[in-house]
């Protein structure tokens, strides 16, 4: 199988089908650095990235919604000093869409650098 | 009294005071749009901006980011597709300081243009 990084974002409809629970596991096995969260009902993938100043958390925030904007799947970024949180998720089928462990494993990589 | 939006973040202490709810109140009526919220006890400055699209709402992010580096005064960040959260507290007093009504008056003024 290509690796979760390498792929693209499908285009998602909103009868798409959330990702099942033994797929997500699989998944997360090549981004272990990332939980699933609930939000009012909502399963989403985040990450809490460090960084040494503002300056660079705001970098890796750019980084990250250059990304989002080629992609066409946008995060939620939560900018602070020293860390981006990074938060994906698919807003048309509620959850989580093999699109978004596409994505944290994209975001993985930017870091990476 | 000059206006907040022209004054400068003063150097915070970590024995500075707290603004007094008195005193919050009459700031308060110069940044209207924005609320007082509690996060693990701590009192904050929040104000949900709103834009068209990522893009935009991704260069009000660096726009603030920008002025938090002049001012040494760096707030939260919340960015989503056609929003950004702005989240103002002083770490240093896990409060409310003077300085987080001048730079929410600040971002304000930017988001005015």
């Amino acid at each position: 199988m290509t690796d979760l990084y390498q792929q693209t974002c499908e285009v998602c409809r909103a009868d798409a089908p959330r990702v099942p629970v033994d797929e997500a596991e699989v998944m997360l096995e090549e981004i272990p650095l990332w939980r699933i969260q609930q939000q009012e009902g909502v399963k989403q993938l985040a990450r809490n990235f460090k960084f040494k100043n503002f300056i660079e958390a705001l970098a890796f925030t750019n980084t990250v919604a250059n990304l989002a904007e080629e992609e066409g799947h946008h995060p939620k970024l939560v900018l602070e000093w020293g860390s981006v949180e990074v938060v994906w998720w698919t807003h048309k089928i509620k959850g989580l869409h093999k699109n978004d462990f596409v994505m944290a494993a994209k975001t993985d990589k930017l870091y990476e650098g």
